[in-house]
């Protein structure tokens, strides 16, 4: 069989440093994985004002999968990385799956007091290419005290419906087999009222599923205080964000938290990405935990039907993180890991 | 003087239950302060079909405050009592400050393990007038295949720049003197920008508050994983609402959260209201914790001068609460801290 291609983008700050030891771990495992690395993010924005070139958008299309360890940098103006680079491939690659783990590992201190590990195990179906995200908006009178500015939240049933029925098909095959909707349907009644409906009709498909709902405020505070009650959570792109970011604190932190921004279809590659940042104070000391980018390629490891491969660097990672010694810098953590699923 | 008049809106829910005990201790301190009940919510709007006639919008102009206790019921489809009752009172008096304390009381068990009393002690202005809450959007070829339905986030100069000047006199009152801004400047780029602008003018005038930058994503993080970093949080009217949520669970719950939604130049009356909704799921029960509404009392005091009586007010509340007994009801721990006031 051929090789599986592997567009590889480190990206800013810590991105280099952690995806160097998802790499790693990648080769451990034995796979017929090539990756080839592409040079994005804000030093090539500085050297040659490029965020993402057409002609390297069509290269990556032709990848089985993508790898990507973090885009933003404060000499950058907010939103230009972001919105031309990450959100692109995101919208062009049609990544309507944002999918986030939120899974305490036996081992890892949860902030919170007196949680049991398994209470905190959902997953978070963030939808990928609409709402806020969509980027329509405008200013007008800038600068002056008559300025104003919007931003809009597009959500379509086209884009709404296939990310609810994804959903669905994971509660379904989950122990729990519960669903819930979090959006504010008391406030943003137009979309909450597209989000609600869709979820109603598609669950007469499921009758095996439980369905909930959940505002976004409500949501925000169960995560800390009864953190059970989710088993998988679907929600729009911005709630998700804002969500995925409180589930990694509650599940031991940001370097513990994967996802993948998926294309169900594979009409494009998927791509696979820790949930946290590009940390410009703490890159380059070689003290970002790599742990995330090494479960996102367990993630993308599943995704391209290496189920072994996937769980050996999934247990790998539970192995390390029981035992996990303090002090450890990037690319301990990351030999650790590796010899795990070499060994 | 004349007496101070009130308006009393008990609302729906455990909001009847709450406000009845709000008014026992603001009796108790001894203050001229009139109630007027008004009969609002679930109930009326299924007898008459009206959440807020004209009229009684004008009447309640002429109050000096309101009390609130909560808004919402399942019978009633999403929305409908929260725009047109809730979201109306406070689009209509410009309560354009939403003014939310998160504050952890001594004695209170904090859900974060191992985080001290004075590591959570905050306060977030929330804009309360614009943002997405101002309601427009629309929807298209509602339920079929190719429905679209849309949000507008509304922000104006004139919005934000009022609400950033309110929290930055806050900030220059506290002893940190820290403004932090939680938005998303890199993916709600044009309203983003605006609020940054903002913060960034205003701060040239208080060169003694350091201001910070959050995203939102991030901010949810550490309300969790490091709460000291905050002290005044200014923010839009969503990521207020969610993080405000956020921030009674850390701080002990929502039975504790008082709000204030106010018009600080006092053009029309301020609004104070628990941050809790109607929790229809324990309403009529006796069993709603009534100390957010005691303590939005004692903000509701200190909004009208009455600033002895609303210190009298919160010290009985952090005396119960030293001293909370488990399984008491709301009208016992409303008792409890009318004792404490008068005594
Ligand atoms: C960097 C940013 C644009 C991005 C997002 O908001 O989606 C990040 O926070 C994430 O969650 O992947
Ligand atoms: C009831 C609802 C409309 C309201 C809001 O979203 O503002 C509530 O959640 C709050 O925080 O006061």
């Amino acid at each position: 069989s051929r090789n599986i291609r592997l567009a590889v983008i480190p990206g800013d700050g810590i991105g280099t440093e952690v995806v160097a030891e998802g790499l790693k771990v990648l080769e451990a495992v034995g796979t017929k994985i090539e990756p080839t690395h592409y040079d994005l993010g804000a030093a090539r924005y500085h050297r040659t004002g490029e965020t993402l070139p057409d002609s390297v958008l069509d290269e990556l299309r032709g990848y089985d999968a993508i790898l990507l360890g973090a885009i933003g940098d404060p000499s950058v103006p907010p939103g230009i990385l972001e919105r031309d680079l990450l959100l692109r491939l995101r919208f062009a690659f049609d990544h309507y799956v944002n999918l986030r783990p939120v899974k305490l590992f036996p081992g890892v201190a949860t902030p919170l007091a007196g949680t049991p590990t398994e209470n905190i195990d959902m997953i978070v179906v963030r939808e990928g290419t609409e709402g806020l995200y969509a980027g329509t908006g405008g200013v007008m009178r800038r600068g002056t005290p008559h300025e104003i500015a919007t931003q809009e939240s597009l959500n379509t049933a086209h884009g709404v419906e296939r990310v609810v029925r994804y959903a669905f098909e994971k509660a379904r095959s989950r122990p729990r087999r519960k669903l819930t909707l979090v959006h504010k349907t008391n406030v943003l009644t137009f979309a909450g009222d597209l989000w609600q409906r869709t979820v109603n009709r598609v669950a007469e498909e499921y009758p095996e599923v439980t369905t909930d709902y959940c505002h976004i405020d409500a949501a925000s505070m169960f995560f800390v205080t009864q953190p059970e009650r989710f088993d998988v959570v679907v929600t729009d792109n911005l709630f998700g964000d804002i969500i995925t970011d409180l589930g990694a604190a509650i599940a031991g932190g940001i370097g513990l938290a994967a996802s993948g921004n998926i294309n169900p279809e594979g009409a494009a590659p998927s791509m696979f990405e820790p949930v946290h940042g590009s940390a410009p104070d703490i890159a380059g000391q070689g003290k970002a935990d790599p742990t995330a980018t090494i479960l996102s390629v367990s993630m993308l490891l599943d995704h391209l039907g290496l189920h072994d491969e996937a769980a050996r660097v999934e247990q790998a990672v539970a192995a390390d993180i029981a035992e996990r010694g303090a002090g450890r810098g990037t690319s301990e953590i990351g030999d650790d890991i590796t010899a795990r699923v070499s060994g």
